[in-house]
């Protein structure tokens, strides 16, 4: 069964969950991260868990002052990691750990490429769907299954409303982007944007507690023309917002005019910069092309002017792009910004699978991280088709936590072949429960078995439905384990003699 | 809207099938490759289309004679290659075109690494579940979502009748595993297996038109040790099954010392082998070992024996592989079998998703594709917990083409690209039923828009429920590329002075 466990770190109130599946007989229990936070009532919120680890600096400036901070050693623990790693690593730029100081409720993480692949989950409400309590019982549904961050992109009425509930109940960083909020404050006309709006917006959302930020400060007026012959031109709304904003004005993007003021915004609250990508490539045909590089070239201009300011930054990355040219989009965005963690959105694989597209993207996904994105946006099955619902959530969130885990295991992180390892070992083992409850979905596994064996002597059978007691190889191989153990010479003999049975089923009737 | 159109080749008998989409407004058709078949009542079966192409020679052994059989003939026009890269690439081994004798009904296919990458479906009873008529349902729904082969893997009652009743109805290659129903020949007790029993079961399956064969002769005594101690052993039924024989009577595999004869069987009826992989890893933990390179050792030793005796050779893989040793098994498989054929099983990218199997294994198939193999075998949600049905053979189907296709974009086929920028045009210009129609599965995307925007309005609508009228960033640039065309400075004041408008939303009222 799963249950929750805190490792205490070195004062009382650094508590890191994990969630601790015990196994039958006498094989050890297994410990996993646990993104699902204590719980909360929604008319309630969390309780306030950092509030009194709260300081004046960031922990960008604190890792450079050589300070570990709760917030680092809690990561520590949660990663198995010496917590000097996880402050050098912040403190060169290559890791963030974000943390809005009016977020007490968050449990805090990492996202870096020294640390496990994280997911991110998109919920909101748009013009046309969604509500308040179904965006709260997104947020709760998709930590549950495992996303690290959650970002809010609503973009209808009730936005301020949204996004507190959400805040207040996530224990996990809520990442936003204030230009959707902006332009409601508009009407909805991109040419009537100005620096003081974004401002104000920014400055809303930071006082809510907001962590991370998504900021198309790199969609600069001469990079518009480039993207204007694409198949499918400018996809990112944000990239397409400030696009129609520099070409309305002829004037050069305001964000990127005034980043240094942001910075200061940013530095005062300790939220985390997503330096967007706003001219991302939205087909296959786009992917890699000039627009694309000309922003990664100057968001890598941007950190560095962030870190000057001990702001926290991250890196979004597309978006659609085929398998052979993955590699280029990290390699080219590690050099570009100095090691500064990627984010990246997939990338879809291919064009042609709407309503599947959290499986074209999951294949990117893993590439991508495998090759050192630290965190990946997740894609659920209605991308380009329709807002998701819950189930949309939990299979975006299911593929992307199979993504980010099969990165974990090739990029040879320390640990994550354990959870594998223990789970194959259940399997040979016909510990079918053990199975079930080390899936990363235990009811869908469960049920699927269930649907063709459904007896309660199934679950201790030592095959299943899909070949049947004669054929079960693994029934075999578990016989032919023993002879070895014997001497295989001496056990051909004896076995010819016994009667030759290499399977003896245990459920005859089923 | 889809039909299925024909074009013919040299003769008049020789029509390849193509699925037509016709898109609206002046968009030119789109054609893809098509697995349907013409359709049959499972009573009655397919015409046997290709009985007047009989010659007493196998593909390979035309091909090497210099020959263009109306088989590769069919395949060139199917593939849009040259009939003489098909005949080269036959006669030189590095494809094979399954096609029995006795299996008139099917259409033509060609699988090798210069070709389009396939995707293979299996199906079939076990013992305690599912009956003929599920199983060729099962058999036209895997190939009407795209499966270019069938295995038929039955193991319960009634093999015999279930495989007649499949490949009668087949329009694809249909390959199986002798050794399943030869074990069942032998009450289930694989120590009883003989060379003879065996021989006597791949008649019996070459009469009946099976187009493949897979046979685990490299399975030899000396590997099975090494296998002992592996995580999870071995996992390959027929790997196993031979395993047992062997040690049980301390004597080299059958299948391997009886390979020249086999081999002329095989000729006999112009069956492709499919070496099996009966050591592939059945984990993470277990990938590329030694127990897997040994066997692929003999594999290789084996393909030079069945092209003297010119029979069509493919060789099965893996399995579990984590990413970072996946491209090994390819370079390996392709350096130890001379360039014969790659058909792999997945592979799968980690062990801990049980349930959703065909999203761990999609991310293997589409990197080991693009690497270079030829075919994928498809994996279900249901593996390892029961048998797939209907609903589980189409999503490993869809995983699968969205695989082989991502493969065939990152190889730069000619021609692949299409689809997905004609999807994606099509997207970019708002045109929804395009969309849907070019759609891998056409109506679980139509179903998904229209969850959230079931209006038909909505289908002509310029944006959909993700991001609602005001966010649609394809809409924004649409209207750029419209500012671009007239000159960006002009256009920018005039814009300005009509009132600064980038979006008029079609549907209001949504």
């Amino acid at each position: 069964m799963r249950r929750k466990v805190y490792v205490e770190g070195s004062r009382p109130d650094v508590r890191v969950p994990f969630a601790e599946i015990a196994l039958t007989g006498d094989n050890p229990p297994v410990r996993l991260y646990d993104t699902s936070g204590p719980g909360s009532d929604p008319a309630v919120g969390l309780p306030p868990l950092r509030a009194p680890w709260r300081t004046g600096r960031t922990q960008l400036a604190s890792a450079r002052a050589g300070e570990i901070t709760p917030e680092m050693e809690f990561v520590a623990i949660r990663e198995n990691v010496d917590p000097e790693v996880v402050r050098a690593e912040i403190a060169a730029g290559r890791a963030v750990l974000p943390v809005n100081v009016n977020h007490p409720e968050s449990e805090p993480m990492i996202i870096g490429s020294r640390f496990l692949v994280k997911v991110n989950a998109n919920i909101g409400t748009s013009a046309v769907s969604s509500s308040v309590d179904e965006e709260v019982e997104k947020l709760t549904w998709a930590t549950r299954w495992g996303a690290d961050t959650v970002m809010d992109l609503s973009t209808g009425k009730h936005i301020h409303a949204t996004r507190e509930a959400i805040i207040r109940n996530a224990a996990v960083p809520i990442g936003t982007v204030p230009i959707y909020q902006a332009l409601e404050k508009v009407n909805g006309d991109p040419v009537k944007l100005s620096w003081e709006v974004f401002k104000e917006t920014v400055i809303e959302q930071a006082e809510q507690g907001v962590d991370y930020m998504t900021v198309h400060a790199g969609v600069l007026l001469p990079y518009v023309p480039l993207a204007v012959n694409r198949v499918t031109g400018i996809v990112s709304r944000g990239g397409s917002i400030m696009a129609a904003w520099c070409l309305a004005h002829h004037t050069e993007n305001f964000l990127y005019t005034n980043f240094d003021e942001l910075c200061e915004l940013m530095a005062r609250y300790d939220i985390t910069f997503s330096l967007g990508d706003g001219l991302r490539p939205g087909s296959i045909a786009d992917a890699n092309d000039e627009a694309q590089f000309a922003e990664l070239r100057t968001l890598g201009e941007l950190t560095h002017i962030a870190w000057r300011h001990d702001v926290q930054v991250m890196i979004e990355g597309p978006g659609h792009v085929p398998m052979h040219k993955i590699k280029e989009n990290v390699d080219l965005q590690q050099e570009l910004c100095a090691g500064a963690p990627f984010y990246t959105l997939g990338p879809l694989t291919t064009d042609i699978a709407p309503a599947y597209d959290h499986i074209t993207s999951a294949i990117g996904a893993a590439m991508i991280g495998m090759f050192g994105t630290a965190m990946l946006c997740y894609v659920t099955p209605k991308e380009h088709l329709g807002l998701p619902d819950r189930d949309d959530v939990k299979a975006g969130v299911i593929a992307y936590k199979i993504a980010a885990h099969a990165a974990d295991l090739a990029k040879g992180h320390p640990g994550a072949q354990a959870w594998d390892d223990a789970l194959s070992k259940a399997r040979f083992e016909f510990r079918w429960e053990d199975q079930f409850n080390l899936a990363l979905d235990p009811e869908t596994a469960r049920a699927y078995h269930d649907a063709t064996l459904p007896a309660e002597p199934a679950k201790t059978a030592h095959f299943c439905s899909m070949c049947g007691p004669k054929f079960c190889s693994m029934k075999i191989t578990q016989e032919l384990k023993e002879y070895a153990a014997q001497g295989m010479q001496e056990k051909s003999t004896e076995f010819l003699e016994s009667g030759g049975k290499v399977y003896l089923p245990v459920v005859q009737s089923l």
